[in-house]
């Protein structure tokens, strides 16, 4: 076993960090997987996507967090009530741990899709949810933690193994690729759509307009504002590929990526504050890439964000 | 009581970070403290300074990372000893919690301390000390944490106030100023000298230093060869002033420094890699700005590191 307490009764707990891992072969190596959670809105899909996975969970520890805002009063009360059914089932069906935690950093109000995405807003809107990640993550990664999953509360549909197929790519930081079902009138039928903008690979023009922009100035990817040219992996999707195909990124998002737990242990997180032109999830990828990490995506590895 | 467990036999945990404080009077808040110290040496003279400190022990975390190398083996076998001493003793007198971590990231090897403090190794050994103290921190820092004070293993001697004497100024980050106690052999009798230069404000020729640096350039405080001209708070003491006298810093060392557990939940951490020419704590002090928090030291409140 690679979590030693040697003497649990004096609270004393003694951790090797060299001998926990993070391997390709995450299940059989027991490897703890942290799932953090930034919640707005609980959504029913969610949590049943959740409950689906097939990673064991005495291995799965969930943290959350929450707004504090009307709308997050109405997922803590929803997220509360699905937590204690699954908690208080048979001891093996639950999760190892479960943190909930209401948000000290001020929360941005809830906006509707378009106005939520319009530039103007998304500096600031960005600056937020990196507090309130930051707030998670450092509250809730223990010295146990082999990996950490960043899956926002609105993703609810991935594959059930999506730990297991993501751990077994041993990449320090990997992002799954957000796409989004809708009803396509044109057509007629069902169909799905590219959602997350975030994971990117850098271009020469995205460089340059950093190498003009002011010290506080941001870039943030997916606007027409900003032509980066940069190749964004929501267009890399060839559903014909090879689901385990890689793609090298220089940006990710926060829908569904994984992240070895020594990552965030040596010092990545989420900026606030422009970091190499970036924020939130982006500058997390700078830092990655700043403290000597790779940082990949799957194209083909689809995940879905909820249609509103 | 702020901190909530729902139902711990499912185990939930529940916090709300807003009702978590960090006060002037922490004691009577019962505010938890989290000491963290790396250790590379285990001190006899640090530890029973510790065991000496006011602060009552059930709101006091400890949290050591060891490296990797004989001299941390001698240490881990020296401190498991006192820990185990102090926490199989009567239950009011242990303290809450204690973790010990064996470090992953690569340790830099013992050196003679003018070896230690020769600027050409300063960059890799600071940067070797950022990612240590990061490890500490990610791993232990709990919901519940509303202090963090940094305390090196060869500070050796403090007032054993120094908790509630620092929290009292109800400051985000707050630096005690490092002297070092030796036998002055010119005057013949036992004198102190300023040891830690890590503290620091920044200066109008020091920030033009860093505008002409290459962007991975580093300056580190406290060497003739980068004449900085930064006013250092080792050289503001006054023995006849207030001891409870502030001064705005910008750069601060690791050595006695208490730091409100809010800044370290919104991002702060310790760069291993350049961030405004600065890393490890200083680097540390200037993200804790860039967070909108302020940074102060104690010029006269002094703490003593050990004579080698
Ligand atoms: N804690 C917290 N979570 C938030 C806040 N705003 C959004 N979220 C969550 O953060 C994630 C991403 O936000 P979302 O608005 O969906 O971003 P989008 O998908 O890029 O439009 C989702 O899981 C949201 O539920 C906030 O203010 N506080
Ligand atoms: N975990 C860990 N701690 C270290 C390492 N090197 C030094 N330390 C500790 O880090 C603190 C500062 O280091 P020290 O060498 O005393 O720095 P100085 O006082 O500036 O010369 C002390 O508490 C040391 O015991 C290391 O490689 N790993
Ligand atoms: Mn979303
Ligand atoms: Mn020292």
């Amino acid at each position: 076993d690679r979590v030693e307490d040697i003497i649990p009764e004096g609270h004393i707990a003694h951790y090797d960090l060299n001998k926990l891992h993070s391997t390709s072969d995450s299940i059989s190596d027991k490897e703890h997987v942290l799932v953090l959670t930034p919640m707005q809105t609980f959504h029913e899909k969610y949590w049943e996507n959740l409950l689906k996975l097939s990673y064991p969970r005495e291995l799965i520890e969930l943290g959350f967090i929450i707004p504090r805002s009307d709308a997050g009063d109405a997922a803590l009360k929803k997220l509360e009530t699905a937590v204690k059914n699954v908690q208080s089932d048979k001891k093996n069906n639950r999760f190892s741990k479960i943190t909930i935690l209401r948000q000290e950093s001020q929360s941005f109000d809830k906006l509707e899709e378009k106005e939520r995405h319009s530039l103007a807003v998304q500096k600031e809107r960005r600056a937020a949810m990196a507090l309130a990640r930051n707030e998670l993550l450092f509250s809730t990664l223990g010295p146990h933690t082999s990996w950490v999953l960043w899956l926002d509360s609105d993703i609810v549909e991935t594959p059930t193994t999506v730990i297991e197929s993501m751990t077994k790519h041993d990449k320090p930081v990997l992002a799954a690729n957000v796409y989004q079902r809708f009803f396509d009138n044109d057509k007629q039928q069902d169909s799905i759509r590219p959602y997350d903008f975030n994971n990117w690979a850098e271009s020469d023009i995205g460089l340059q307009l950093a190498s003009k922009m002011g010290d506080d100035e941001i870039i943030v990817e997916g606007y027409a504002e900003i032509a980066t040219y940069r190749p964004l992996m929501a267009h890399f999707y060839n559903p014909s590929g090879d689901v385990g195909e890689e793609m090298a990124l220089d940006g990710v998002g926060g829908g569904c990526t994984l992240v070895k737990a020594e990552v965030h242990r040596d010092g990545a997180m989420f900026p606030n504050f422009p970091f190499y032109h970036l924020i939130e999830t982006e500058g997390f990828a700078k830092m990655a890439k700043r403290l000597n990490y790779e940082v990949f995506g799957l194209p083909n590895f689809l995940v879905y964000h909820i249609e509103e």
